[in-house]
């Protein structure tokens, strides 16, 4: 039996060990693709207890508490941090299987220096513990960050955004980590919103681009991604509910965008279409650029209607939505390699079914432009555990190129989550040294080396061009 | 190697053995959900041979012998009890993987002592094993009820049924299970089939409730739901092809129940209209009486006409059906919390695709009305076996909380099928046995044993708030 | 550790072990599905180096090497073949997880007696081993059949082909290995094709039926089916979108296909009716002839458009189309089995989800036509690893009968494709011992050895009804 989460945790061969802790664990993490805050980088924000970091704004954790029968007050209501602390120890205590338990405790071992199990039992002696270390310099945002070996941050942001804390941390030559914009141009795209037009309204200000039609928004985002682009960006996002293929004409969509500007009812299939344009147009400045396009999809989100009114969007109430034909995904990405406007794609679902469908459609556009140019992106969100992680990488394997994955996404809210590199890197060597100890390929470290440690950072480096880590 | 399904079957660790010995065997079983018919219990029913009880209306058999081959003669024809059971014995020496093989060896071994491996060459000494017990009053069904260790028995029941059984078994203070309705109102609802009219004739008759609206069916409803609560019934169950959302007035409703009153045709959008008003005013009652609402969906029946033709329904002609939007799902049970209706839930999908998608969903509706008020249920039918079991575990436990799941069903055609309780707790342990053996989880026996007695049967008890167990 | 690929490859048990090498090394191939040239069999082919086998038309290959961003000169273009080898060779040596890494090395093994690992480092040794080996005459097309073990070979043939070198191949008195052709209407079916009515006129050409209504064709096609049947047809095979069911009456049909002969435009409804009355049509004969049905659905093909033209179909640009209802399949079996026209059916979905529909779908249309008259066929394509083989066979034991599966179809375009039913046996040998071994299935090698016997060969000999192999 193995001891509980030691320094070998996950790792159940030889192979797997040697793998992990002499290719795997050193290398740098990569965080291309995360939801912290860069104010709280740029002002080196410390906390003043460990409820502030790990509940405040973490709904993954708010979803489970809400499972075990937990008042909303001891999750994001009025009851003190303390209170809201000894709760969340009462879950967690009992929630086996879940990837909470291993998040949380690497958290603990790795930032606290904690190796025991947080439970209603220990949950005083954690709080202390924390909340001790956490009052330390060596626990403010940028060490947090620095002790975690990370060389390049990729926040999320909108093209409206000032990015003012981003020149903010580029201009203060005391913190070497890169952190840079993440374009995410979402609220530009999503004409069915109520709001859509004073989203409109507030592009035309930040651009200085009048907008009236379509022709004008693609003015207004070209002038914005050369502002992301100045800012060293080289990613972009989008969350979509599919990836959708309803082309139209150029007309067409004027007059879809022209209805939506004033506020008249769109249909479902305009909004499609419109969206199908609007993706089309930025994707090819993606290639342009030489830009990343993410695409984040299978989410149907805000589900809860009475909490979603007292809480908002991101407060745990999104469930995965199985609407996403594989043949739009596919006539999607051929239209833009028609057009000679694919960028590099990674495509991410939320519904594990999808993987071997995505597998099968990265093959179909892949070219010498990059390795593994369509890449399939790592487990994601709802499949961030070790089955979530083993069935994409072992589907990846299948049917593409797994030594060209670009690997995992941290895609944390919290400063806290890079042991999730760890997480991965544990389940990927794993994976590997079983394949080994079982005969499956050879036992030879200098190809099975150099396989992990690009998964783990070299090859993110390389794809997403990010010629600072070079 | 281990030995042929002993003392140890499907426990591969130390720690899955301890668990299973010393704490999950000797939890009751609470069967809240199942097909016997309580007259056989109310009667005390004495079977003469194994094939009544085990080919007289079993259709996972009936399927898997078609499969071999077999006649239908041997099957539901008009061959000898002893030549069906003969064919039988062929067929299932050759049932490697299948779930019936493991079954019906647990059966063997617990209700007959036999610990070989039914198959042709054994086939005439396990006839002759069998028919000898079970003529001792020890095998009355009674008797095999209170030798599984079994409380409380929900059965399955249409609205209009007098429930006069479970009257007989409740005044009958000589047994001291509890045996209650569940109300399955399918046939209220089905309003696209040919005698959906002759049934609201009957159901206005059992409630005296004239029905000429939808407004009135709901009266006759209420009704009916009165009676079966005032019978100690807690539990509703709901056969749909998938949980649909197609909202529409009270008005339109009205109407398209007229037209089906009246024999003329309902387009399928109006059938999904009817049923998301049906589904939602029989919610609203669970709510209001503390009742606990299942859905089971993905099923496609009856896809053999010809057969169908000759035996009717539940004969072994059903399928998978893949069509079941997670959306619409989401939507329904919104609809339910914002009108404040939303009772304790169990979703049951017949498609293991659709486990994450639901184990997702479940999440956006939790809260403190219930430790996870909102569950999936255990792995259903065509499901119910090792690898559906652990799949659905260890989604539930990747999504969401495994620890508050209230566990195995029944779902029985035969008093003998107990021993599935006994097999999902076996995989139960050996899951829980395997993470703590591989260092995932504390090997802390006052967490993980209250887990597996609470997840083998005091989930349930808690859940369905039966009372009397308490 | 196991050791590399050596004898035990893929056994992980003693029992797995035994079974294999006592029982399905020995057993012959029975090649009932592959896409190899009758004439290069006719002409006793002999290739010139290993890029000419290997990568003349291997588009999983291509696949592959595009994924590590290799340039099409080397892979479909100019490149010399030696320089073509090199690239491969350097993609193969990191292809860790992929069903390419074990395919090559098996036919290394096997064929070129090299036990060493494939990589840019062994590659121009590699390169001169195999090469040296092919210029011996047991390298030519029928010594390689035969030291396979082949005794029946399955082409795949148009119904306008005049089959001249299955005749040839046939009356080659000096070949002993029966070369039969295999039915793929498709071109007679897919009406919406530009080229629609070019393909009905050399099929009225080579039937001597003049075409001109939907009855023509059936008469046509019913004179192909007689040529086919005398040149020992027994097995049909279609490449289907989805199993689909849209009924229409017999005018309607005439109506769609007047419309397709006069290029008239063709809407998604009519096309998917004309289908289905084509299929309907078609399955009515072959099971009047006591043919096979082969359906391989859920393949969306020739994605990416510029590649399509410049290298035309079946070059690595196909994926899976995650649209196929489970209703509708249903419903289209139903209506055979209705008109008593219902063939031995084997259904094959390129989308490994479908498993469990499919296995649940086989169950509602079995009888004693044949042992497991409806079979799930062998994980197809992009499922054809050890993760789609093993789930494949997993889910049909679940859910029906494993032990009288047909078995490993080649579906090769290569002959060095043999291995692949060597690497089936060892993951179904597998699968078996680890049941065993784990005391889910008596260690009864009559039993276990008659299995793994019949799904390696005799069932295949069995349900296609060769008799020349009994």
């Amino acid at each position: 039996m193995k001891a509980f989460m030691d320094k070998d945790f996950i790792l159940q061969t030889e192979v797997a060990k040697k793998l992990y802790h002499d290719y795997a664990a050193k290398m740098p993490v990569l965080d291309y693709h995360c939801h912290i805050n860069p104010r709280e980088i740029a002002e080196d924000r410390q906390f003043n207890n460990i409820t502030q970091v790990w509940l405040g704004g973490d709904h993954y954790k708010w979803r489970f508490m809400r499972s075990c029968g937990v008042e909303e007050k001891y999750i994001t209501g009025d009851a003190s941090d303390k209170e809201k602390f000894m709760k969340w120890a009462e879950c967690l205590g009992k929630a086996i299987g879940n990837p909470l338990y291993h998040w949380s405790h690497l958290e603990l071992q790795r930032y606290f220096g904690y190796t025991g199990a947080l439970s209603k039992k220990t949950a005083e002696e954690v709080w202390n513990l924390c909340n001790e270390k956490l009052a330390q310099p060596s626990m403010s945002v940028r060490n947090i960050i620095k002790q975690s070996n990370v060389t390049l941050i990729c926040t999320t942001d909108d093209p409206i955004d000032s990015l003012e804390w981003h020149k903010m941390i580029a201009e203060d030559k005391s913190f070497d980590v890169a952190v840079l914009p993440a374009w995410r141009p979402d609220k530009a795209m999503n004409l069915e919103k109520p709001d859509y037009t004073d989203y409109i309204q507030k592009l035309s200000a930040v651009s200085g681009v009048e907008i009236i039609t379509f022709e004008d928004l693609k003015k207004a985002l070209v002038n914005r991604l050369d502002f992301f682009a100045s800012m060293g960006c080289l990613v972009s996002d989008h969350a979509l509910e599919y990836v959708m293929y309803e082309p139209a004409t150029a007309e067409e969509i004027e007059t879809i965008f022209n209805k939506a500007m004033n506020k008249m009812v769109i249909s479902r299939q305009e909004e499609m279409q419109f969206k199908t344009a609007f993706m089309t147009f930025v994707c090819g400045e993606y290639n342009k650029r030489n830009w990343v396009l993410q695409l984040h999809y299978g989410c149907k989100r805000d589900n809860n209607k009475p909490m979603f009114a007292k809480l908002g969007p991101d407060t745990g109430y999104d469930c995965i939505n199985n609407y996403a034909p594989s043949s739009q995904t596919a006539d999607f990405l051929n239209n833009l390699i028609e057009k000679d406007s694919l960028p590099k794609t990674i495509l991410y679902s939320l519904n594990p079914n999808d993987n071997q469908a995505i597998g099968t459609i990265l093959g179909c556009f892949q070219n010498s432009d990059a390795v593994a140019k369509i890449q399939q992106g790592s487990a994601w969100w709802f499949n961030d555990h070790k089955t979530g992680m083993q069935d994409q990488m072992i589907s990846l394997a299948n049917l593409g190129n797994l030594s060209g994955f670009v690997g995992m996404l941290t895609d944390s809210r919290s400063f806290l989550s890079y042991t999730r590199h760890e997480y991965f890197r544990r389940i990927l060597c794993n994976l590997i040294g079983n394949w080994v100890d079982n005969g499956e390929f050879p036992e030879d470290y200098d190809i099975l080396g150099e396989i992990v440690q690009n998964i783990s950072y070299n090859n993110a480096v390389n794809y997403f061009n990010f010629d600072m880590l070079k």
